[in-house]
């Protein structure tokens, strides 16, 4: 709750809803408070009468407010309106074996039926996606493209885009050349090569917990073993954990998502991540840092990776461009620092190389200037609809229930009371055509049982909202 | 020697020529022999002038024969045109650890120096693709793609191409349908997601003696074992040593390349195949079977894949397009079999999914015809090229090289005299700008560190010529 809002204000009357929503987040303003009146604004902040009304219908479009015939504007009534956060996770300190492939395989096969609602898979709405235009670029590249396009691409793979997100580490005060990045089928395909690169079956790799399924995956079906490290959800991996764990178990590499981490969407303050890499580097342990959203965040500027503080290439910086421009196009990429030429190996041995033309494109769409126009338009619909389902959750899901409090990216954890079993919770709702992740997913422990994981990637719909209530309803009738 | 030529006989003045060069491989006619006059062979076979000169002329521009000013046309004199063929091989019969990383990163980077003579890298020359044309679906179907294409195109795949290979089934009298099919990016990730599906870290897998790198690689990086079973050079793998192994070892997959081996370049005949797959089912390993060369058939019939005689879904049959058509389109294949679910998993947790549109882009050129049409062009033209690196070996090379006599495909494995390393030669090749791929990557064993494998993929060029001659020379100095 101590969160401001989410909110990116621009434009002045989002700074004003912006300062009204802050005073709602720390409860300066209470449920069924009347909020300032026109007249109050207009000369407390010095705006306009139509700034202050635009400032209204956003807060209200975003659920923050409601409006009452011939009385003013009023903070959403309905309890509990901001569910708590859940606390830092405590997950036993053990090197685990690693098997949830049975489970996941049924619930990837559920969530991907037609006709449901998607709140499992974190995806970003293909309406939010620029996909004709980017499709436009492709049709350019591949209608004067010469057979050169038609070569093994062999690793660090197209040079032309490498250039292109290698200019972008910018953005964080990075320094990338072309000559430190590696081409990839998207991040998964990333972390899985940094893994390959940096460790063998039966070593331990220490994770965030809650922890990406997909990571667990991968342990699994490399023969690698998982330790959780105790994380917060708004500051990520407990550093003191972190290097406990480090000097009483053999670690081989630390795999987290440093900014808005899955699925507990945290991200570490800089300096927490400047103390990571300068930790690891110390003890020679490999960093694999999965970026992959690092674009979508809500607050004013892009949070420095931890690759930003990264002296000695410890740091094997993932990403891609799946979750913000085209998850169809599959076009990812590592810096992967001094393990680079290992790296490139794997790439070359598991998947040989990337497919030219698609990158080409991507390549062509960033130079022209439409990706960042893109993210901007992006990060303001994540965030509204962050807060929608925030806000729809808070009104559905039973007393008890905490939610994070997301600065980026688009998903929720949940943490439902102790007495609902989230695995029964998934079942249930997918007889309802409704997709969510369990909490078994995320850990090898059985601590988050009681928790699942939304998807905010769809644009707020009467559908969802009809979704949430009914997982709300499923999920008061099982504490009963 | 007891093959007749692989030149593929359509034309009239082929079919001429195709039989005088199987009369040369059976040492009917001799090294100098004077070839049968236009006169005798239009008295003899009844076909025209022109044919017979025609006829002539391919046997002289593949290296058969050479003309003689004012006297004819003479087998060429130099000895030995035709090298022996190498013996059945004889691995010992051990599991083995893999470890070739460190040699295979260093030939690989050499492999692909700008300026190098690439007889390394199994791979087409681009002048032998359409890739123009094939850019050009890929432009017009990204033009016309809805956004439905920029999604998650997760496992199995797009289904217009999988609708369009399992058509393709029929060339070899398969009924395989879309459902059987999962798309990948290209025959090694589907190689790499069967293995995967089937086994675990420290598990044994059977393969070919010589066996390609690539699969030594995945089994270093999966951490899985080997077991090398005898294989000869015309007709694959030993059902009696296989069969033996299977009683002595836990093997838990068999990985082989039935059609066109890699590095061997045997071709099982149909017969074996079918008592392979009846062996691996009735012990129920799973067989996965890699046919990327399929199509690349020289004779007048495409092989059948031992998928054709799979009753029970034991046979995980993996391809692509990355040989014959597009290596820059990575688009792959696998028909799994009954592991089918468990290879989408390893899919969707790997790599997630394909990129889409050149998955149309292949589907769309598939069902233009262009694809057929394009094949048997490429496919007279590696024939035609495997021919005369085979014949430039036998001049160049020395005394007491074998080489291999492939019926497809488009590489050759060269034994070389005991006394040469192929190590060394290959370090002294590069010295010279010419990549060859050392017998030390294709076994565990020792017991290929005098041979080396040739791709013949690009036309028959001065440059080739005189890179073969260097090799060649360096081998004798070696001997000396």
């Amino acid at each position: 709750m101590e969160n401001s809002t989410s909110l990116k204000p621009t434009l002045l009357y989002e700074q004003v809803a912006h300062q009204i929503a802050a005073l709602i987040q720390r409860g300066t303003l209470r449920s069924g408070d009347r909020i300032p009146s026109v007249r109050q604004l207009r000369s407390d902040l010095g705006v306009s009468m139509s700034t202050v009304l635009e400032a209204y219908r956003l807060l209200e479009s975003e659920g923050w407010v409601e409006a009452r015939p011939q009385s003013g504007y009023y903070v959403r009534s309905t309890a509990p309106i901001l569910p708590p956060e859940p606390s830092i996770s405590a997950p036993a300190p053990v090197v685990m074996d690693v098997g949830i492939s049975t489970l996941l395989l049924e619930v990837l096969a559920t969530a991907r039926r037609p006709g449901v609602v998607s709140l499992g898979i974190s995806e970003t709405s293909p309406a939010l996606l620029p996909t004709l235009r980017l499709n436009q670029f492709l049709s350019k590249v591949a209608r004067h493209a010469d057979i050169s396009t038609n070569c093994y691409d062999f690793p660090p793979g197209n040079e032309f885009l490498r250039r292109r997100i290698a200019k972008r580490s910018l953005n964080w005060g990075g320094s990338l050349s072309a000559e430190d990045i590696v081409t990839t089928w998207g991040c998964m395909e990333s972390i899985n090569l940094c893994l390959r690169a940096v460790a063998k079956p039966g070593d331990t790799i220490a994770v965030e917990s809650p922890v990406s399924y997909a990571f667990l995956q991968s342990f699994e079906s490399l023969g690698m073993k998982v330790l959780e490290i105790p994380t917060h959800p708004r500051d990520g991996i407990s550093l003191e954990a972190l290097e406990a764990a480090i000097q009483t178990h053999d670690i081989k590499a630390v795999l987290i998502i440093p900014t808005f981490s899955n699925p507990i969407g945290s991200c570490m303050p800089e300096d927490n991540k400047r103390q990571l890499v300068e930790m690891l580097t110390q003890v020679q342990i490999p960093l694999i840092e999965d970026d992959a959203l690092g674009e979508l965040y809500f607050g004013d500027h892009r949070p420095k990776p931890a690759k930003a503080f990264d002296t000695e290439g410890m740091v094997m910086l993932c990403s891609s461009f799946s979750k913000d421009l085209a998850p169809g196009y599959r076009v990812g990429w590592t810096a992967p620092g001094r393990f680079r030429t290992q790296v490139e190996y794997m790439k070359h041995l598991s998947t040989i190389a990337n497919c030219t033309l698609p990158q080409l494109a991507v390549a062509e769409f960033l130079q022209s200037g439409s990706y960042d126009r893109h993210l901007r338009r992006l990060r303001k619909a994540l965030a509204i609809q962050v807060q929608q389902m925030f806000h729809a959750i808070g009104e559905f899901f039973p007393e008890g229930t905490k939610v994070t409090r997301p600065t980026g990216g688009m998903i929720l954890w949940v943490e439902l009371p102790k007495t609902v079993d989230a695995l029964q919770l998934y079942r249930q709702a997918v007889q309802h055509n409704i997709s969510i992740m369990p909490g078994h997913l995320f850990s090898m422990t059985t601590q988050y049982q009681h928790c699942i994981r939304i998807n905010c990637g769809y644009p707020w719909s009467s559908e969802i909202e009809q979704a949430l209530a009914i997982l709300g309803q499923l999920a008061k009738q099982q504490g009963l």
